[in-house]
């Protein structure tokens, strides 16, 4: 019996994963790891409200959740001053990401991101058959010109941006996106992912007229909300755009625990002052201890710090992977040059502590490899 | 300032939603429904173990959950006897449905199902541009050999069955399915969704060779194990067709605390039990409760009972509505000649209750419309 014939689409894509977990890791290792500071989640925590809310939501789980998410929509609709019909919630950037490549990408389609970006964006672009368009990071950070010209040369249809930057945790100021957005050329959408925005000075954040359809913006609950774990994202913009989400998406794919989380997440602005102070002095920790090991850390508007190891992307690898043979989890930029730093999420005292102890040994080990 | 060009199969699909959520009914209404009885939940609720579970759950809720879903996919291939690389886990059988159509419906395959037969699943096909070949159902379940004839005429990529199926609650006996799957023609799929296969006879369950690649099996924690608010799915077939998933899967989508749930409810196999016998009884109170108005309730394999009204499509409809009106929730099947019907969950005995208050006079005032 022959397996039926996929798509010629799907059978030209590789059974790719975007990141190994680090449940893998650790199944390979037979331990787990000691400080998990490598997927930028908040290891603050949800709030104690936020907990609640889950624990009240359970008596609940055996109803769907709001296909039109309702209530959610109100509250971000409400935090961020624009009208329900202006955004989507969704299963997190990641479905988002896959949603809106797949209503304006076809194949063929020229998409332009940063070389060393996101990868799981990728992913989506590859999955549906469009073609990236790669611009190297100028100065650690996306080259906002280089991005725009690769889009007028290639007739590209979409500019993915992450403003605040992952990997580089770098970031623009809210003028310099408006500028680019200005200059945006005709018929391309920007995908501006702000992942990161709650972490970022207020002068990161770009004013966008509600009504550009050319503009599309994408925050999640699982980085400052600590919400990794429920999967919880939206994307605000010009409504006939987001009404096009509805042709495709799963529309019962946010469960009612998730929304009900997120929905006390967005209320609880005490916890998240809370976390953007811990933070704020996990980053400084993490260039503290950076600095004492003759290591340069980047400037960072988001909730980890990016270390230049100074030396090539084959010792920055063996940097990450002296750490994790000392329990401690961190990931790494993929292209080069940022491909010469560790990516290190902003801990608690007591992760940073483990960082601080592993990190000398580590790059002993590293420099004899 | 135009919007950005969607691809021409974007631009071509309406934005539509499968279902209107209960929800939105109640915004409507201006008041929530007292019996929840239209969406085939489990009204039982999920298990204590698994609130407990989701509450455990709720203070790791800030990392992300394994992307491999290693224990849940062990705790399955143990509890059906197959190997954790013969399934994929994802975001409830809606999501999974989205993938499955999206690995092998190029735009112009022609996919096969029946006339009345789950929305979502023709929302998908639509939306991955293929071509919907319905055939009619027959003696109120789905007819076996014509979807076989169908398939075969129009050289189709993918046959749809639910067995047992929903909207009508019919089955089909393991040895019919098992005797579509030898005539299965080449090249073409059979996705069997078994969402309520709980609940059925075990002669409904077929025996399908594991190695079998035509073969695409779904089940759901959304229905007997009370998680549908949480979104929780798995398929099982060939290693090669599920490694396919892979290609294109939300990786990340399946969050730390859905993935505990579930596992925590598959543990639970008293109180999987339990909501059997509770369903049982609920069928046969429905049935008592819709003979007692003169009304005909199909034999159901499934958590629901469709209830034959006895008239057109409108008449239904208008019972359907007086329901609503007496704050009872039900829905009905959406084609002839199923529509002369509605469709009703098995709810507590207190929902039952409210139905059989309510039926009488919303069959008087349906009469009268």
């Amino acid at each position: 019996m022959k397996m039926p014939l996929e798509t010629p689409l799907a059978q030209s894509l590789p059974a790719s994963v975007p990141f190994v977990g680090p449940e893998a890791i650790e199944r390979r290792r037979g331990r787990p790891f000691a400080a998990r500071l490598g997927a930028n989640e908040s290891t603050f925590g949800p709030s104690p409200r936020v907990r609640e809310a889950i624990t009240a939501a359970a008596a609940e789980a055996w109803m769907y959740g709001d296909p039109e998410c309702t209530d959610l929509r109100a509250g971000l609709a409400a935090h961020l001053g624009c009208a329900p019909d202006q955004l989507v919630a969704g299963e997190g950037i990641d479905g988002l990401l896959g949603y809106v490549v797949r209503l304006f990408v076809a194949p063929g389609d020229r998409v332009v991101t940063s070389d060393g970006a996101y990868p799981t964006f990728n992913y989506h672009v590859a999955g549906f058959g469009g073609t990236l368009v790669k611009v190297p990071y100028r100065d650690d950070r996306e080259d906002l010109d280089a991005l725009l010209t690769a889009a007028r040369d290639s007739g590209a249809k979409m500019i993915y941006l992450a403003n605040p930057d992952n990997p580089m945790g770098s970031w623009h100021p809210a003028a310099a996106i408006e500028a680019m957005i200005a200059e945006l050329p005709e018929n391309c959408l920007l995908l501006l992912d702000e992942a990161y925005v709650e972490f970022a000075p207020a002068d990161a954040i770009p004013r966008v007229a509600l009504d550009d359809p050319r503009v599309i913006r994408m925050r999640t609950f699982s980085k400052a909300h600590g919400l990794a774990g429920l999967r919880v994202g939206y994307a605000f913009g010009a409504r006939e755009v987001i009404r096009s989400f509805d042709k495709i998406r799963n529309h019962f794919g946010l469960g009612r625990v998730a929304q009900a989380a997120a929905l006390a997440a967005l209320a609880d602005s005490a916890w998240l002052d809370e976390v953007r102070r811990q933070v704020a002095e996990a980053r400084d920790r993490i260039s503290a201890i950076a600095s004492a090991n003759g290591l340069i850390s980047l400037p960072s508007a988001t909730n980890f710090v990016t270390v230049d190891c100074g030396r090539d992307g084959a010792y920055a690898r063996a940097v990450l992977e002296a750490l994790e043979d000392r329990d401690v989890f961190v990931r790494m930029p993929f292209s080069a040059p940022g491909n010469r730093c560790i990516r290190i999420s902003a801990g608690r005292p007591e992760d940073l502590d483990r960082l601080a102890d592993a990190l000398p040994a580590a790059l002993k080990a590293a420099k004899s490899a």
